[in-house]
């Protein structure tokens, strides 16, 4: 299965964004409202700066307390996004996401984003799709 | 694959429990040093009162603000726990999880908590038995 096929199964929402510039409450709040455990930091709402989630704004929290909700989403935010095409497969995002620990993902297709992806997303996939081969081979043995 | 089998799989920690009485900036610090998503509330470190996550807290922050961090664990916490057993498979334990969206489970034994067990390890667990039931269907054709 490719990114693609799962992010078309998905309702289709829009790409929820928030400015660098934010701060770390408003983007908390933004996380409640829409419910969702991660957002896209951008100034232009198609190239990701970076991705706040839940855990980042927890473990600050921790970390420094009540100050950190007036800090900017520029400085909690993590940089280094990694990413994918609409012809990745499930597989490929899975390895990606869980060598590296996160659970949010854009798709990115010619240098604009044109989907997120989520770990619950990508692991449903590859479960309905592994047992789907696992059938379709039980059912080639019966039919032998 | 049954949930012992996971839990043993797991590098050998205890179960990190906070008090009900604590405070949610409390509960936030233990999150972030212990590294974990969630964590058990209980009195006496046996008998789970709730559940407390990144989400939880991340959720009443948005709607709050920084009141939130002063309330105590008590009243954020879920408070419906649904747990597993030693014996429950990693289907069935994936099922509850997906069907109540939440990510932590505690595992019970004889009304005492043995184990926590959260979505990453049963997706993985269930990964890894899914690909070997259809290598061993794949290799039962090539053999025929």
């Amino acid at each position: 299965m490719q990114v693609h096929q799962i992010l078309r199964a998905k309702p289709k929402t829009s790409i929820i964004t928030v400015m660098p510039g934010a701060s770390v409450a408003d983007a908390a709040r933004l996380l409640a409202e829409r419910r969702i455990g991660a957002v896209i930091v951008s100034r232009d709402g198609e190239t990701p700066d970076g991705i706040l989630s839940e855990r980042d704004i927890v473990r600050d929290l921790g970390r420094r307390g009540a100050a950190c909700l007036s800090e900017k989403v520029d400085a909690l935010m993590t940089r280094n996004l990694i990413s994918c095409t609409p012809t990745d497969s499930a597989d490929t995002v899975l390895e990606k996401m869980t060598a590296g620990r996160f659970r949010h993902m854009p798709v990115m297709e010619e240098g604009k984003m044109v989907g997120i992806i989520s770990i619950g997303d990508v692991v449903a996939a590859r479960i309905s799709e592994l047992a789907m081969e696992k059938d379709a081979l039980a059912g080639m043995i019966m039919g032998n």
